[in-house]
């Protein structure tokens, strides 16, 4: 085999897909707090947040960290979230971030993605 | 080959890497200019948009949308930007977003991946 040019990513991205789950997913306080625990975990250095519940069901949250951000979608009628956890640093504990997701939903089925973002030549 | 299960996807989610950048990506009020360009361009309803100017350098910039969001992180010291369009609408035109993206922050290189978030048995 060739030898390979080794990448420097600037930017680490966790999707997170969260079927069948058992908490509340239409209260946006609700999904507020978990969602900010999860940046706590982390050791995230939170910037701003910004949390909206739709009419009649749906909660969509931001918060923007200075390690770049997490987001959540939900969609109640489904049990389903969509979580999204962008971070360009080392330090941050996004696995304790993961499981403290998964212990607050509480999710029959996940499915965890993880993407490289910015990766760069060596 | 056995039948499969068709799918609906409760949103849609496309993944930009934008690398060599021409335009300024240290200015937040520019690089916020664009990305609610783009939304506007996409025919999205904004709820709020909150952006982030990092010191010596980057912007953090979110926009939550009734669609789900926008957000984009920059590494000028590198012309990098790495942009997501999370759309749970049809109606979203996020082709027309890309190409406005890409005429405003003229990348050399663009990477474009395109997820399907939250799928459900049909």
């Amino acid at each position: 085999m060739g030898e390979e040019k080794s990448c420097a990513a600037l930017g680490s991205h966790i999707l997170l897909e969260f079927h069948s789950c058992s908490a509340n997913l239409k209260d946006s306080a609700k999904v507020r707090e978990i969602l900010l625990g999860a940046a706590k975990v982390a050791h995230a250095h939170i910037v701003d947040s910004f949390f909206h519940q739709f009419n009649p069901h749906g909660v969509s949250g931001v918060i923007v960290i200075s390690e770049s951000h997490f987001a959540i979608h939900t969609w109640p009628e489904h049990n389903y979230a969509a979580i999204d956890l962008f971070s360009c640093s080392e330090d941050l504990l996004a696995e304790d971030a993961v499981k403290f997701l998964k212990e607050a939903f509480n999710p029959k089925t996940v499915s965890v993605l993880k993407l490289d973002r910015g990766n760069l030549p060596a």
